[in-house]
C-alpha cells in the first residue's frame, strides 16, 4: 500500500530495455548520438511542430532551466504560492534566473486564475524601477492539488502573459497525467493555448530519471545548450537520456502508463468517497487523490503498512478545512500501483480487519 | 576502432543489472533510499574513514558543486590553465561559485607543480580588498594530458593550498584510472595527501550516470544537501544513482574496470612508440594516449572508421610540438575497448592494409 | 509644499562643509583615510561598543549587501510584505545573496510581529532539503508605514529570529526617526535588542549619499570588505563617505536633524486630524504622514503645487480602508521642512483660498 | 609629494560648488531631476549623438554594471591580463554577469592587440557548448601602463569585437586624460572607432564621485535602469551625482583639468629621463608615469614624504625589467598636483637635499 509518491515508484520495462539496449552500444557523447535524436524527433511528432527539445535528469533541473531561460534576473515569475517551482526546489528557479524572485498568487486548488494573476500584477508596475519586471507565468499541469487545467483555461492564462510580456511556462512532472485526464492532444494543452515552454516529465511516470524542456519557438532556446551544460544537466552518456525518453513516447507508452495511474487514482477516490467518514478536498482529476478523513483510521492505515504522507495547504475551499479529529492526507498512484493495494486500503479505510 | 572518449562507451553489464533491480522495487524518493545508504557506507568503506557523499549524475554537476561548496564569490580557484573545470564546463564552476574566479595555472603535462601555483598566487595578495581572495586548488586526477600525481605530488599541493588557506579539490572523473595505474590506496591518493574534497567518477568507468562529491570532513558539507537540490541535482529517484555507485564499488568493481582501460591504453601507447613515425606528447599513464604522427597516416585511420580527436595544448614539452607534416591527437580507451579494435589501429598505423 | 519624499530634500550645511574641506586635501584612498576612520569611530561611540562599520553611498546598496552577508544563497530573508526591501529594492537583496528568496509576512501597519512570523516560518521547515532555509529576519525603522518598533518589540523579534538561527537586520534608512521619535538610545534599539545588522541611513535626513552597515558582532564582517568592493560599493574617494557621516555624528547633528523632520510630520499630522473629512491611516510616530481624505481635496491640494504621493497598502486596520471619494497619501517631512509649507498645506486642505 | 594616485585628490571647485547649490534644491529622487538631466544632454552633446548615460558613484560600479549590461552568464568578457576589470575589481564584473569569465590576454604595454586577442579566441570555438563564449572585448583608456590607445587602434579591436558577436566596451576612468593626451574627439575615440559602451571617468578627475555608464547605441540600455537599481547603484539623491557631471562637462572643464594633470605627468616624466639612473618603463602618454631607477634613491624618496607605489607588472618590454638594484614605480598625477611637488620629487630624485 504505498501512496507516498509516484517518485518511489519503479521503471517501466520498455524504458529499462531501451536503456540495456543502449549500454550495448558506443554513441557521440553529450547529446550528439542518435538515441536523443529520435527522442527529440519523437517530441515534435507528439507536438506536431518543429521544437527545440533538451534532456535532463531531474524535474527541478528541468523547471529551473526553463524559468531561467525566460526570466532576467530582474524579472518576476508569477506561479501558485504552492506551486512545487516556489515552495520544493530549494531555490532552484532562483538560482537558474540569476537571483529573479519568484511570487506567490493564493487560490483554491492551487490554481491560478486570470483575476487572481491580474491582481498581484498590479503590484508590479512596468517599467518602475525599483520592481522587478513580470517575465513568466508558471502553472503546473497536473497541479498541486491534482487538479488539471483546461486547454481554455490555459489559453486564458497564456493570452493574459503575453498581454503583460510575460512567457507562459507549464510545469509537467505530471503533463502526461494531466493529458490523460482530459483527452486534449499535446499540441491543444500547450503551444495552441500559448505555453511557450513546458517541463515535459517522465520520470514519475515510468522513467528511471529522464525529463525534457520543450520550447515551442525555437529561436527561444538559442542560448539553452550552454544553459544545460553551465548548469551541469548536459549528461556525458546523453544516449541513456534519450534512449528512455525514445521509448517513453514509442507507441503512446507515455499516455497509457499515466492512463494506467489515474485509473488507481480514479478507484481510490470513488472508494473513499463512498467510504463513511472520508471525502476528498479536491476533484481527484489526475493521479493523486487529496483526501479528508478521520485521524485515528489513518494512523491504523499507516499501522497496517500504508504509505502516504499527511497535506498541508492553504489552497481549501473556504469550508474544506478538516475538523479536529480529521486529516488531510495526500494519496498518489503511479503507473505500478497494483489493484491490490488499493482494495486492501480502501478495505481498512473501511475500518476493515487487515 | 574507437577512440574519441571514454564518454562514448556502454556501460558494464553489473551496473545495469543494478538498475535493473532497483526498478522493482518501491524506495523513497531523494536519496532517502537503501541503495543510495549501500552507496555511502561503501565510499566510506572504500576511503577508510567515515564521508559524506552525495551522487549525482554528471561529472560537471559534481565539479561545479564541489568547488562552490568551498568558494565564497570573491574567492578564486586555481586550476591548471587547460582544467577540465575551467576549459570545458561552460562555466558551471563560476556558476556554482556565485561569480567566482577561475585562474589558469600553466605547465607541462597538465600538472600543477607548488612552484607554479606559489607563483600564481602572488598575483592575489592575502586580504587585498581588490582582489579575489584564494579559496580553493583544484586538481584533476588523471589529468588532462593523460599524467597521474603521485601521493606525494598531491600532498605537496595539498600542504600549499591549506598554508594559504584553501581546500583541495580533485577531479576525479578517471579516478579510478588513476589508482589502478599507480597502485596508491583511495585514501593515501585522496585526505592522507590533503584533498578534502574529491569527484569521485564512475560514467566514463562503467556507469550509464553517476559520479559522488566525497567530502572527507563531513563537517564540510552541512549545505550541501541545499547545495545539490537548488542545483537541480538530486535525483527524485534516487536509487537508481544508489544503485550504480552500489555496484560500481562492490568486488571492486571499479578498479578492474579501470584497469582494463589502462592496459587497453598501454597496449596502444606501446604499439604506437614501436609503429615509425610516431611518438608520444605525454607519458602513458592511465587511459589516454596523446600521440604525434604523420597527419596522413591518421587521415587514412579515420578513413578506415577509427574516432579520435585532433587534439591542442599549450602544456606540451619545449621541443614537444608537432611538426607541420604532424598532427597531435587523442585516443582514449574504456572498460569496453577491444583487443581488435587496438591491434588493427596499430596495423593500420603501420601503414598496412585495411 | 513639498512632502513626496525625504530623498528630495537637500543636504544639511554641516554636512556640506565637511565635504567640502575633504576636498581641499589629499588622502588615501579606498575607505583608509581618516575621516573615514572618524566615522567609524564615531559609530563605535553611539553604539556603546566596538562596531564594524562599512560606508556606501545608497540604502538599496547598504540593504542588500547587509542582507547578502547572512543569508547564504538557499536561505530565505523574512520581511513585511511591504517591506523596502522587497517591494522597492528591484531584487538587489536576492542580487547580493546570490539568489535567495525574500518571504513576505502579512501584518497591521507594515510590522512583523512574533506570532506572524513564527506563522510565516512553519512553511520552512528546518533541515527540509526542498525548502530554502531560515537565514535573516529584516525590520524597518521606522518603518513603510511611518511607524517605529519600541526596543522591546525589537527584543521580541531578536529573541524569536536567534531561536530559529536567523540574523536580524535592521533597515534603518529613517533610524534617526526612529530614535528621536521613542527617546530609545542607539543600542537598546538594536544589538541589546539583538540586531545583529544595521543599515544606518544618512541619506534621507541631510546627507549628501551617505549610509553605514554596521555589524554589531565585527566577527560577522570578515568577508564584507571584499563583499563590498564586488559589488562597487566602495569608493575610491572614500574620504567623501567619512567626511559626511563624521559631520553627520557630530555633537548629536543626526538626532536634531530627525527630531525637526518628525516635529513637521506631527504638526501636519495633528493638523489634518483637526481639519474636518481627514483622518490617519497609522498613528504619526516618525516624519511620515499616512493621511486619508476628500479626494477632491488632495486634488486641489496638488493643483495648487503641493507634492506628495498617493498610497497604496494592504497593511491598514480592517476597517480603515479608504471609501470611495477618499484617497490615501503619503506626505513626508525632512530635515528642510520648512513652517509655511505645513501652514499653507493645512489651510488649503482646510478649504482655505491658496 | 604626492603622486601615489588621482584617487587620492580633492575635487574641482567648480564641481563642489554645484553640489552646494543642489543641495540648497528639492528634486525628484531617483535620477529624475534636472541636473541629471542636463548631465545626460551634456554626454549627448560630447559625443556628437544621442546617447543612453546613466551616472553612478564608482568606477567599479560603472564597469561592472557596464560589462553585466553586454555580458551574459555563460559569455567571456576578454581584455588584457592586467586590467583593472580582471585584476583589481574584486570579481565585480563576474558578479554583474552573473558568473561569466574574464579571460586575461598578455601584451606589451598592458595593450590588447588583434593579433593577441584574436589568437585568445582560439580557444574559446563559436558554438561550442563546453566553453563560454565571446561576449565582450574590454579596453582602459588610458590603460594601466598608462598609455593610449589611438582611434586607429580602437577601431581595430572594434572591428575584431562584432566581427566575433562581441560588444567593445572601454574602460575610461582615465577617458579625459586619454583625450587630452591624444586631441581625439570623444566621438572619433569611441563610437566611431566601435566603441559600445564606455565608462566615462569623472571621479579621478576631479569629481567626488561620479562615474556614466554610456551606451551610444540606446536600445542597447533598455534594461540597464533595472540593473543599477538591483545593483543598489541608483542614487536617492540623484541630482548629486547629475551636479557633478554637469559641471565636469561645462565649457571643457573635463578636458581642462586633464590636460593639467598630463602636463605635470610629461614634466614629470621629462625629468625623470633627464636624471641619470632612471628611465621609463613606458612612455608617459597621459598622466602616469612608470619609472625604473635605483631602489635607494626611492627610499631617499620616500623617507623625504613622497608618495607612490612600488609596481609589479608583465607587460614590460622583453629587455625592459629593472635590474636587481632598480625599482619600478607608479607615479600618478592628477588635476590638482603642484609644480613644487614635481621639482622637490625631481630633485631629491637626482640626488639634490631635501
Amino acid at each position: 500500500m504505498d501512496f507516498a509518491s509516484d517518485n518511489m515508484a519503479g521503471a517501466a520495462p520498455e524504458i529499462l530495455e531501451a536503456i540495456g539496449v543502449a549500454a550495448q552500444a558506443r554513441a557521440s557523447a553529450y547529446a550528439a548520438d542518435d538515441w536523443t535524436r529520435r527522442a527529440e524527433a519523437g517530441l515534435s511528432e507528439v507536438f506536431e511542430r518543429p521544437v527545440a527539445a533538451f534532456l535532463v535528469a531531474t524535474g527541478t533541473g528541468a523547471n529551473a532551466l526553463a524559468l531561467g531561460a525566460v526570466t532576467p534576473p530582474w524579472g518576476a515569475v508569477f506561479c501558485h504560492e504552492e506551486a512545487h517551482v516556489i515552495d520544493d526546489e530549494c531555490g532552484a528557479p532562483e538560482m537558474f534566473a540569476g537571483g529573479a524572485k519568484l511570487v506567490g498568487v493564493p487560490g483554491y486548488g492551487a490554481k491560478l486564475t486570470p483575476a487572481s494573476v491580474a491582481e498581484t500584477l498590479e503590484r508590479f508596475p512596468f517599467g518602475s524601477i525599483k520592481t522587478v519586471q513580470p517575465a513568466a507565468l508558471s502553472i503546473s499541469q497536473a497541479n498541486e492539488a491534482g487538479l488539471v487545467y483546461s486547454p481554455e483555461e490555459v489559453a486564458e492564462l497564456g493570452a493574459l502573459a503575453h498581454a503583460n510580456g510575460m512567457a507562459l511556462h507549464m510545469d509537467g512532472a505530471r503533463f502526461a497525467n494531466a493529458l490523460a485526464a482530459c483527452g486534449a492532444t499535446p499540441a491543444a494543452m500547450t503551444w495552441r493555448s500559448g505555453v511557450d515552454v513546458l517541463s515535459f516529465g517522465a520520470t514519475k511516470n515510468g522513467a528511471v530519471a529522464c525529463e525534457a524542456v520543450v520550447f515551442f519557438d525555437p529561436a527561444r532556446a538559442k542560448a539553452f545548450g550552454h544553459q544545460r551544460k553551465r548548469g551541469g544537466h548536459l549528461l556525458s552518456k546523453g544516449k541513456f537520456l534519450g534512449a528512455q525518453m525514445d521509448a517513453y513516447l514509442q507507441d503512446g507508452l507515455w499516455l497509457r502508463l499515466a492512463a494506467r495511474a489515474n485509473a488507481s487514482a480514479a478507484k481510490l477516490a470513488a472508494g473513499l468517497i463512498a467510504t463513511p467518514g472520508f471525502r476528498l478536498a479536491f476533484p481527484c482529476e489526475a493521479n493523486e487523490v487529496f483526501a479528508i478523513g478521520p485521524s485515528a483510521r489513518f494512523a491504523a492505515l499507516r499501522e497496517a503498512g500504508a504509505r502516504f504522507y499527511d497535506w498541508t495547504t492553504r489552497a481549501l475551499a473556504a469550508d474544506g478545512a478538516p475538523n479536529r479529529r480529521e486529516t488531510l492526507v495526500r494519496l498518489v498512484c503511479s503507473f505500478d500501483t497494483r489493484e491490490e493495494e488499493i482494495a486492501k486500503f480502501l478495505s481498512l479505510a473501511a475500518g476493515g480487519a487487515r
